[in-house]
């Protein structure tokens, strides 16, 4: 894989591209690019567009696409991470990974036992990590970050799913792979709690929406839940 | 799962336990237990031991064991990871989640590309990394930190085992799926490259030594890619 750049779509017009900020800090001083070296860019959902560098300024560089090619590293089966709050460097964590191995979204929602609190300054440092995680294992769709929903709302949020499934320490036998092996679900929901679990009320309700699962005989981190959840759906799905 | 606690086996002495260090600041001072409190202790590959606190001093606890009862959340199946050398940090998430999901070794190794420096106190920080892991997933075995060896070394230590499974990232096409589903597998051994890969001679070597995996057509970051070999194994083995 060559090295890639993520451009805001605004900052594309024709075959003219305009890299600002991080990413043109990341290719003038990290990498050391020059005028004249080729490159790749890409939005949210492009093709992988292959670029020359036309020209390096203090604050921004200019670039011109010459050719474009299909970008094949995109998810296949659209995942979606219901995932009650946990603490900042576990949701960061979350994100990382769950975009490197395939999600295509997450939804943070509040649950009793959260004890991590929501703010408005999370997803623009998700987002940083969504992009950052799509450079390196060469995705261009990006892992979309929803923004934090109450409990009643996210279950009104698993109509559209063909499958849900809710990592449930109470389930005592049931595993992803009895519940996903030879099925051909395209568009999957997975429901993790945070550190605190969900209470017994909660537990109730879910089963009602969903097909509960176990990791097997230990009892996983949440942050590690979410994780080989997703990774063990794509697995299995794959 | 009761509040549970790490235990020296040589500080057990018929039914009288002595807590030391850090599992008796846990206990007295994060946890804030008192005598006649009854909690649950271990020792690598025991038992739980169900445990009265009869005395709280200032360096050190003593318990007495009630009764015990046979641990199930220790690993069914023996994965252990083959980990060219990564940084520190990554290092330190690796053996957290692979101890939490079920592996039972990690050998970390030397190989052309690796950057990060091996060095003596780290086996000590791993080691508590692993304590906590298991006390927080269930399990009393273990996870087995070997010290570091060469490729070469590496290479030798893989006899034993029924299969060797190599995340190659010059592989197109066979997952894990394919090589692991329907399979018997008991004792698995998994290796997965530092930061930088294997060069292009150690690959063909480790080919002719493994079955070579690819995760998709995303590439995981090195301590992404352990973690998920060993979720997706045992997942698919379970």
């Amino acid at each position: 894989m060559e090295k890639r750049f993520f451009v805001d779509k605004s900052n594309i017009s024709r075959e003219n591209i305009l890299l600002c900020s991080d990413e043109h800090l990341h290719l003038s001083k990290v990498m050391r690019l020059r005028v004249g070296d080729v490159v790749e860019c890409f939005y949210d959902g492009s093709d992988v567009l292959t670029c020359r560098i036309d020209e390096i300024n203090k604050n921004d560089t200019h670039l011109t696409i010459l050719s474009t090619y299909p970008c094949d590293s995109n998810p296949a089966i659209d995942i979606t991470l219901f995932q009650a709050l946990p603490k900042l460097d576990k949701l960061e964590l979350i994100t990382q990974k769950i975009c490197e191995i395939g999600a295509t979204c997450i939804v943070p929602f509040t649950s009793r036992f959260c004890i991590a609190k929501d703010n408005a300054s999370k997803i623009d440092r998700l987002n940083k990590i969504v992009i950052s995680s799509a450079k390196q294992c060469g995705r261009t769709r990006l892992l979309d970050i929803h923004p934090t929903v109450t409990f009643n709302n996210m279950l009104d949020m698993l109509t559209p799913y063909d499958a849900v499934l809710f990592a449930n320490e109470k389930e005592e036998s049931v595993t992803l792979k009895e519940l996903l092996l030879g099925k051909d679900y395209k568009n999957v929901a997975i429901i993790v709690g945070s550190e605190g679990g969900f209470s017994a009320d909660e537990i109730e309700i879910l089963k009602g929406k969903s097909m509960s699962f176990t990791f097997g005989k230990r009892i996983l981190r949440c942050e590690t839940a979410g994780i080989v959840a997703v990774a063990n759906t794509l697995c299995l799905l794959g």
